[in-house]
């Protein structure tokens, strides 16, 4: 009798494992968010990974197919993204004079779930204080991350980590970083992008406090690799860092500082909440520079590599990637077009923004295009740059170096501010299926107060 | 013995009902393509209806929602497409010269599972006809039809039910679908949709063929309501039908004309497929003319909500709606605002066309903008369109009036062309999780395949 019962619940178990395992594969080209690990661990999750890049919009994930694909081969290879998709995500803020989000509206509605004015950083439409994800976690004892490639203090991860009415009160936000503790501590673990600008000022060096405090504090990609402590802060970059094809040796990627906070926060064994944003897909997308847009996209890649394959071995983590909002009503086709050139952005070997810098620090414009780039110039493209740069003006240089490569790449542009369209949803982990389907960005938060408050 | 051996059976398939039942409903705003009613039926497919917006990317739908919102609300209210919303669709064609899809091919890789060059109708990349989802129905006794506001021989449904090298040839695709038999029978029951134009040429007149053969032959709404046959040819303007805010009385919608197909195809015991097409969200984006589009998301939005009730009432439907492409570069926001004035685009009681041909017919331009729509221009915006009508040239007329509206609706455009972007895909019905997360266009017409193959 004991036998069969056990036989019968054998087979019970079989059945429903049978079920799920139908549901977690395909025949699709793609990984259809699918991926058979996805549901592993019967939903048990310890550690927690925002990923957000900033300003990406369907039309620059489907980009990076096209810049990703082998011109060898009939079809379009996948990005590592698309394995991982599972829907889309509404971004619109509760704003009573805009009806398309920025970054701090959103950020908010992501960390904290709720909708808010554009502006907002971590409070409601009364202003107050709304508590996040971050301190959440951080509450329940767990390790928590900010990584960046905009200074720490932007609108992003400055809605995980502090509070403040306006996005603009950049000195107060880094202030809100050391002063607003948790049990005596600062709340954020691990803090790692650009803004010395903001953190070492005249009247107050907040490096020195945090190092007072018991951080580490780093600002080259040689120290951030050597750091060995729980509490680190690095700061890489005076305000933003450069984009990933203008960097030096000397600045870690979005991979380098991803990498090392996983190192650091995995040493918690109460679990840890890290955020991490790809920071000026949305910087370069404001500027209609699409080679901008297209190394920052191949930088938070390269992250996103590195956190799945963490979350493929831990099995105990969640993680989420979307879009805070697209920007500059980038389209994949110009001008009457039905195409797409990955090779003009390829041939870009620093971004149009750096090349405008170097023109403006007196070089010739010619030999900048050249110095820079394996395309061959027109002359009509030449001189449209050389124009540009007699006026003197960075923005109109940097402009028409951009259109340059923007004509060339079929890229198109409508706004240099943000687009209302619904962002793509990426998730790996054993709760994935939450955010399938079309969600809220308020959602994103909402499941992740679920996770931390298991 | 044998009783707890059922005891135990019904443990575990209430077990299993229980994962099932967890997988079906969520928290989320929206319906997050998990309406429980999705897994219901077992996964039995009787019947299949493919909806197609063309040209309807990302950027429509969600503008779609700022259309739909209620403005004394502080939430954005959510479409009929939101709650049935389940992942994206890539849709690259594999072409030599072109790497963002036209019409055909995208049409050719639903209705044939195959990757092929723009311009192909239902043939592969050696011009060598495909098999199509609708000629594998007939084949097994289902019936089929095809509706649309473009020309029935237009790209997409011409790719249903047609074969041909090229979409320009009009009138062999016309010929086609009474030439091309199965059984001596036309291959399409239901054939909905504009192109008297291509049906009753000097040289031939296939409306009489069609009738010989026992259809019954509709030209207005009346007719088609009062319609009784299983084979009908219904064709209701010379190449397209007006724009939905454009049609006569006696011009049928496109849910007018999908109610009628669903009628008539559903008296077939061995279930039917169906293929109902928005073309023109597509033509207007073409001629970036937002009011155009919007409009026509409308008119798709109401044939889907019929379809959707069919298929609730019927349990054997199975629903999918997606984009071949996206088109124009469409975005929500331009030129730096954040913001989209769905107010502006609700003004317009005529589209920017009719307009331009009312002002080509001889009309006064200011006349024609005031007695078509209840916004108050500006001295400026009267200029241009008055400018433009000094051409003498519709097209210019047209875009002229089409970019007060868009200026006004905050909705800017990038091409005449279409765009690469991955498209938005909706189900409803027992077998809807197949579609979810990223799948190619490809696997619309591989699933379609399974689903008539049962």
């Amino acid at each position: 009798m004991k036998n069969r019962l056990w036989i019968m619940l054998i087979v019970a178990v079989l059945a429903i494992g049978g079920i799920l395992t139908a549901y977690g594969t395909d025949s699709s080209a793609f990984g259809n968010g699918k991926d058979k690990n996805r549901y592993s661990n019967n939903g048990k999750v310890k550690n927690v990974i925002v990923l957000i890049g900033d300003g990406m919009g369907p039309s620059f994930t489907t980009a990076y197919r096209y810049m990703n694909d082998d011109p060898s081969t009939p079809k379009m290879e996948s990005t590592v993204f698309d394995n991982y998709f599972v829907g889309n995500a509404v971004t619109n803020p509760e704003d009573s004079e805009e009806n398309v989000t920025d970054s701090a509206a959103a950020a908010t509605a992501m960390s904290g779930a709720i909708k808010t004015y554009n502006g907002a950083i971590a409070v409601d439409n009364d202003k107050k204080s709304v508590r996040t994800v971050l301190e959440a976690a951080k509450e329940k004892g767990m390790a928590t991350g900010l990584v960046s490639t905009s200074q720490v203090n932007h609108a992003t991860p400055a809605a995980f980590g502090t509070h403040n009415e306006s996005r603009n009160n950049y000195n107060e936000i880094a202030d809100d970083y050391f002063d607003d503790k948790l049990n005596g501590q600062p709340k954020v673990d691990v803090l790692l992008g650009g803004g010395t600008d903001y953190f070492k000022r005249d009247e107050r060096d907040l490096t020195e406090e945090f190092q007072k405090a018991g951080y580490n504090y780093v600002t080259n990609k040689e120290d951030l690799k050597a750091n060995d402590s729980k509490n680190l802060l690095g700061l890489f970059a005076p305000v933003g860092l450069p984009k990933a094809i203008d960097r030096e040796d000397s600045t870690p990627s979005l991979e380098d500082m991803t990498s090392e906070a996983l190192e650091q926060l995995n040493k918690e064994k109460d679990g840890f909440f890290l955020m991490v944003e790809g920071s000026q897909i949305d910087w370069a997308a404001h500027a209609n520079d699409a080679v901008g847009s297209m190394s920052e996209m191949d930088d938070l890649a390269k992250a996103f590599e590195t956190v799945i394959e963490f979350a493929k071995k831990d099995k105990h983590t969640q993680v989420v990637l979307t879009a805070d909002h697209s920007t500059g009503g980038f389209s994949i086709g110009r001008d009457g077009d039905y195409n797409m050139y990955p090779e003009a952005i390829k041939a870009a070997e620093r971004t149009p923004e750096f090349m405008a810098e170097e023109i403006m620090n007196g070089a010739n414009a010619e030999d900048v295009l050249h110095q820079y780039s394996t395309l061959s110039f027109t002359d009509e493209e030449i001189a449209s740059v050389e124009e540009a740069a007699e006026t003197e003006d960075f923005d109109n240089v940097y402009s028409a170096i951009s259109e340059v490569f923007n004509k060339r790449a079929g890229i198109g542009f409508t706004t240099g501010g943000h687009t209302g369209v619904d962002v793509p949803v990426y998730a790996y982990g054993p709760k994935s299926e939450v955010f399938s389907g079309l969600i809220d960005n308020t959602d994103i938060a909402k499941n992740v107060f679920k996770f931390i408050n298991k």
